[in-house]
């Protein structure tokens, strides 16, 4: 054992590789995104990343990536290759790293067994595997998966923790135990770097630019990006950790406040917030309730307003009527408008968002019919013609857009310009 | 510099390293998608990517990584850094990898400055350090941008290519001249990495495992790796590049034969078929139409039945009964099983799919009642717990799944299981 003067790595503390394991990686058959959430969430927490290697499922390649990032760093996260099958070597590399033998923990092995059980089945041969650790290791337990989290250390070489692939059990594991155990080692001291992310939708990135260009200088020594995110553009403020928390979030509201002053209702969220989250909150607060009437988004806004769990005091019905029978048959919508009108056209959106409130008794409701594509289009509604209808409180209006993108594009467009309009009828109309 | 004999990894020419470069890559800020991209796009015409390492803007740490990745397999790739600001040191770095002096292209300095005055305006300053190339590099010119693609090459050291982080601009690149060039440096010889996707639901990992176990070491020497997909278990065979094309293909027909015989059913589709597309294919095939009346999936059945275009001549309608009232208005379930059975029972789903198959004149339906969580559960129905039922010609099935998961997996693993569970129901009685 070394002496702790001899071990610069030891008394660093000052930061992590990261190793992602599996072939799949590097085949670009897998966008590497565990990666990329670990960084995020080490860099919030002030760990700073040096650097991230990714390898194939291959014993040799991942020994000597946590070698080397043990001798560079002194600690080392990895993700991948925990499974119970044979291309799950992790284990074998760290133990190999490290001297010591695969050892098999009979509590952990009772937990998969169990698990199994409780759904009814046999817990297969191969699981056993995932019960096995290197002398000395400590098991991380993992509540999403079978596959527990494997911490190492040894004053010589340094920390390594090892984490499975599956996002969700990564995920979770990182929070319950691997920030805990890297701040109880030290990790962690500088400064963190924060953001803040406002939600915009309706405005184009260069519109957006023009509109608050002059003021985003004077946010220095914060940054701000620009985050297209599909159905509006996302605006992040960072601060890097030059700043004390105090500070830090002082200079964040004095950004926020500029920007929300310049944009207005534009903003209509932060952080990850959903549009269709915002918009069950400004209906719940006024004791409105909600029914949807979809034909092109084919059911994408119900969806997204059950998406989060709760929706059910607000949201009273869906009617996904793809077929002009159904818009008949479940909306009302009188056959006279289909024909004359066709199925995607303002009269007909109007018939469906009126439809499926009177049916429902929602004094609030939302309908879309459109031409998604790829086929469907004509010289006078191409592609991307999508009519949208709102309906509040007894008032039903109607407008025709022209959206842009390919079939999926357009049917988040449309079901985000419909809550958007929504939203701003309640709280002009409703205030 | 030394001999063919001992430059190793100069006779090997049998894949390369990727390093990508940006503080933002490590702070988790921006996904790493370009070296996805590269590692994709180089397996795809028969060049093994070994490692990939992604580092900050820090010259030393830029120039360790380009060394290693030489040590180990004589050809590295590397994207970001070339930009005109002062934090781009990536050409830098590499100058002092090969120990040579930065000279400037003037043939380059002038497109630059020709492209400022297309546009009316004069170069800035520091866009000169971007026709700066280590001496006796190869310029790659880029249409696209005013970073020049870079290549060095050294018989000791072996060959390092610098692109730019942009994606439009370095995959231009990539088409144009770095494809090009590995392939003059016998690159890629070997036949492309070939890979094939079967798509199973219902069944573990390991159960999978269990049942394949032993045929596939007949498969050398194509790969198989188990990817959890979320609703289910992908099985990705992968011929790497050691047999010809022709031989590949009758390997990986051979591989896919064995494991469909001993998967059967379990095998829904191949690359990245949608259970839902697959479903309306089969109804399609068979002349039958299609309802759906779903409450704790929200819509999600029929967003995906809607996804790929040209569902309507089987997909009719979706009723989302969110609320016990829209399930009583829209699909006829009796009050009275609603208070007997509770909402969430197979009685209330064979009246949801009955119901709606009944209004629409659909011979097929399918219904999802459940408690997707977080709140909602009891002892006796805890989260997870979903009723599904499906209806085929005249019959309705329910069954409940006790579903593991947060709320959106218990989600989208009660959509998969309903359509997989219908699916089967028409192959059987509808053959």
């Amino acid at each position: 054992m070394a002496s702790p003067g001899t071990s610069g790595h030891l008394s660093g503390r000052d930061g992590v590789e990261i190793v992602t394991i599996g072939t799949e990686l590097l085949l670009g058959a897998t966008l590497e995104g565990n990666g990329t959430w670990l960084s995020h969430r080490l860099g919030e927490v002030g760990i700073k990343v040096h650097r991230r290697v990714t390898v194939g499922d291959d014993v040799h390649a991942i020994a000597a990536a946590i070698a080397h990032g043990l001798e560079r760093h002194g600690a080392v996260i990895c993700t991948g290759g925990l499974g119970p099958t044979r291309d799950d070597v992790t284990r074998n590399a760290v133990a190999r790293v490290f001297g010591r033998e695969l050892v098999l923990d009979e509590g952990w092995l009772e937990v998969i067994r169990r698990r199994f059980q409780d759904r009814g089945l046999d817990m297969p041969a191969v699981n056993r595997t995932q019960a096995e650790l290197p002398a000395g290791a400590t098991l991380l337990p993992n509540e999403r998966g079978t596959a527990p989290g494997i911490a190492l250390e040894d004053e010589r070489l340094g920390l390594v923790i090892l984490l499975p692939g599956v996002p969700r059990e990564m995920q979770w594991l990182t929070e319950q135990h691997v920030l805990p155990l890297l701040r109880a080692r030290g990790f962690g001291r500088a400064a963190p770097v924060i953001s803040r992310t406002l939600r915009t939708t309706g405005i184009s990135e260069s519109a957006l630019a023009e509109r608050i260009e002059d003021v985003v200088d004077s946010f220095a020594p914060l940054t701000l990006a620009y985050l297209p995110a599909g159905t509006g553009e996302d605006l992040r403020l960072t601060c890097w950790g030059d700043l004390s928390p105090d500070e830090a979030a002082r200079a964040l509201d004095r950004a926020e406040a500029a920007l929300r002053e310049r944009l207005g209702d534009l903003v209509y969220g932060a952080g990850d917030d959903d549009l269709a989250e915002i918009v069950l909150r400004d209906l719940r607060a006024r004791r409105l309730t909600l029914a949807v009437a979809e034909s092109c988004t084919g059911g994408l806004v119900a969806k997204r307003l059950t998406d989060p769990a709760g929706a059910s005091d607000v949201f009273l019905a869906g009617i996904v009527a793809y077929s002009n029978v159904a818009k008949r048959l479940f909306l009302d919508v009188q056959e006279s408008t289909l024909l004359e009108h066709g199925a995607v056209s303002e009269s007909v959106a109007s018939e469906m968002a009126a439809g499926v409130c009177r049916r429902t008794g929602a004094p609030c409701g939302i309908a879309i019919t459109g031409i998604a594509g790829p086929a469907g289009g004509t010289s006078d509604k191409p592609v991307g013609t999508v009519c949208i209808a709102t309906h509040v409180c007894g008032e039903t209006r109607a407008r025709t857009l022209k959206l842009p993108g390919v079939r999926a594009e357009v049917r988040e467009r449309s079901a985000q310009a419909a809550l958007a309009w929504l939203r701003k009828r309640v709280l002009t109309e409703r205030p």
